[in-house]
């Protein structure tokens, strides 16, 4: 739907809302698209949801549950009737239920369980930690035997196919459930009716394990051009297939987490929630500790500043130029930080890299520095200050720029080594190191060149 | 094929490549799936890959070019002869083939096209920008007339079926060629085969327009889940399709770009290039424009202490703090402007919501400010400083944290309104921007508080 068709329904709805004409807006929420239709559901008061919920019929209300964040999810199925949830979590795929069960109390999602027709299509799932290839996997998928003939599977597909979610591609499997091979529906309407399949799948299916991290389901998607990617037991058995759908969500929610961590924001709870959803207390708890933390690190500064405290009294002009030259360093060391965060995200740089990424950041921020060197140098003559200090300045600005370079660069590689996510190593975090740092070399160079010190 | 497997391989070639045994490693490559390919061929010194790329088999160089990254396709086909680079180009998706010939010289583009048998699949993608939906999307889907029947539509699939690339969808068109409805395959072989399409057609089809941003085409896709998205021209004509393995390399290059653009990097041209294929000139010119001008904000600062100069030296104290108090502005600002610009580009904030931002990332900012204020007051306390100073700088910790998380959360808004990419008001940016303002809200602070001022 164009987008000022969208608000013009969008108007009709809320007008239809306001005069307490529930039906009306019934009508037209249940002619939207799914993902529209969510949107707009999500930004109505908490109470309205509730109060429309339970108008819905049972297909749309399972879809408005699907499109909804967890949350929202969890919040919207505990208001529900259990007879009706139950309904509602039949109709839902696999996956989708799963999560649903996943959030809601023990008690209340027991009784749902109870009450379900296909509980046995969910209960696999639910054992899974979320963040893994496991949790995300649906159980909704063809499987064939390998002396199945073409014209058999689909006649098959015809009887089963309206259920499954994904019906073009067909897994093959040994008499022990172990992935053998996959087949196209392409191929199969190509295929003479009387060949078996194993005679014209793909034995060389990429798999990934239950266990596995969801990024890394992710990533194998993305580098294989996979629409679906089927998960197995350490056993070889296929137990799920994770969809195209899901994994655009997960890239989306680990990019989120990176920026935000990136940002010296501890992202790990927050990054798969809308911005409206989160409380400020909780807003504050993401933000506050890393704050903290680099307060702390700051402090710092101060110790170094009092250190050269005699120095500054003799020649006052040079706490002057403190934030700028600081700064400086913060910035280049930020971008060199974050260069090499999404190298490694990326899986172009691994740790064995290190002395490569440093020759290069360090002949990068040598050129960045020599550059930027010359600026200052003209502009601290031009500000009327003695070309002495001009040269400290200058001269502080190459070495800082160098060192935050590789600092930038050494830190992030450092934090994989040890396994933990480089993305917490944040541009802020690195401008911190290399504030102290920085104000040591200042007061070096100072020292080394003017007379008076 | 497990990441062990691949390794031991990868040694293979290696040490046939050393040996100078091409044809071995020639078969060796071909054997391996082509994102793994094309990984450990980039690796290669340059001059191996011109050698080797010769010994290919027409269609795995064609994979080999689909894989490889714009530059590096281009370098590799700049050195094919013609005949081959047209056989090759016939090879490739058409979509793929526009991308390498709208890389190369024009006279090297017109004679590879002159060669080629497919030339008329790809001449209407040439004139597309890259960074539209039109210049992603590829013209090798399926197209059915409104009366054709279920049955002539598999005949017909059978036929092309081979060739196509997105065989698992099929539209629609009427006469004149107009989008207007969509069929998935497993409709058509659901349905009786005397049905015509359109009885059994989706009418509702999501398109895009020819000339719309690909990230849009992008989050079209993952908004309502497709594997695929028909793009059409002002008069609603059927010019070709996006398809699901595109989007994400898509997703993966703009969430590179704002992650590059937050750290004050101008990503605009190298986002979508690999790490190791930047060369160092173009690392310092992507990071040089920022620096400085970040370089020219911070000289502010200089102004602002310059002004203050005679209240530092009767509190020599005072300079003590300012690398401490500017790092906690900077620190808090990068967190909310990050926040925002995440909540913008996932649409979830929009520039009308200003106020309410600013509501919400002020209260956040105000608890962040008095739980800072209280750690930097004991913190002063415990240095043996006076308890005047310590107010000081507590309160001054209290107004910053405020203030840079206002400045964080109306600057991204802002710059959306004028139509400029929120990701370019950076981190570094805000911070230098709270940098000058938090040294005067500092003094303000001090000379209220402190009497000797």
């Amino acid at each position: 739907m164009e987008q000022a068709a969208f608000k013009q329904v969008q108007a009709h709805i809320r007008a239809a809302l306001a005069g307490g004409r529930f039906a009306e807006a019934v009508y037209l929420l249940s002619g939207l698209r799914p993902a529209d239709r969510a949107d707009l559901f999500f930004r109505l008061d908490q109470d309205l949801q509730v109060a429309l919920i339970e108008h819905f019929d049972i297909p749309v209300t399972a879809e408005i549950l699907e499109e909804l964040s967890d949350e929202a999810a969890r919040d919207t199925a505990e208001g529900m009737s259990t007879e009706r949830l139950a309904d509602v979590l039949d109709q839902m795929d696999p996956d989708d239920a799963a999560d649903v069960l996943g959030d809601l109390t023990p008690a209340k999602a027991a009784l749902a369980l109870a009450e379900m027709e296909d509980a046995d299509e969910v209960i696999p799932l639910l054992s899974h930690p979320d963040e893994t290839a496991g949790g995300l996997m649906t159980t909704d998928y063809v499987v064939l035997r390998r002396r199945t003939r073409a014209g058999e599977a689909i006649e098959f597909l015809r009887q089963v196919g309206p259920e499954a979610e994904t019906p073009y591609y067909l897994y093959v499997v040994d008499r022990h459930g172990r992935l053998i091979g996959v087949v196209g529906l392409r191929d199969l309407i190509m295929a003479d009716p009387q060949t078996p399949v194993e005679e014209f799948m793909d034995p060389d299916v990429v798999a990934i394990a239950t266990g596995a991290d969801q990024e890394q389901a992710a990533r194998t998607m993305a580098r294989y051009d996979l629409a679906i990617l089927p998960v197995v037991d350490e056993g070889g058995l296929l137990r799920g297939v994770i969809t195209y759908d899901d994994v655009i969500d997960v890239l989306e929610e680990e990019a989120t987490e990176d920026v935000l961590n990136l940002a010296a924001i501890e992202a790990g709870s927050i990054s798969n929630r809308p911005y409206w959803s989160l409380h400020i207390p909780e807003v504050v708890r993401s933000r506050f500790v890393w704050l903290l933390v680099l307060f702390v690190g700051q402090t710092l500064t101060t110790a170094v500043l009092r250190r050269f405290q005699t120095q500054m009294e003799s020649v006052i002009s040079l706490s002057l130029f403190v934030p700028l030259l600081i700064g400086t360093g913060g910035n280049a060391g930020s971008q060199t930080v974050t260069t090499v965060i999404r190298a490694i995200a990326l899986d172009e740089v691994r740790t064995r890299d290190v002395l490569k990424v440093l020759w290069r950041e360090g002949r990068a921020g040598a050129m960045l520095g020599l550059l930027l060197s010359f600026v200052a140098y003209s502009w601290v003559l031009l500000t009327g200050l003695s070309s002495e200090l001009a040269l400290v300045v200058a001269g502080t600005v190459f070495a800082i720029t160098v060192w935050a370079n590789l600092v930038g660069a050494v830190v992030p590689l450092l934090a994989s080594r040890l396994g933990v996510d480089p993305t917490v190593m944040s541009a802020p975090l690195i401008s911190t190191l290399v504030d102290a740092t920085g104000l040591l070399i200042y007061f070096t160079v100072a020292i080394l060149i003017l007379e008076q010190l």
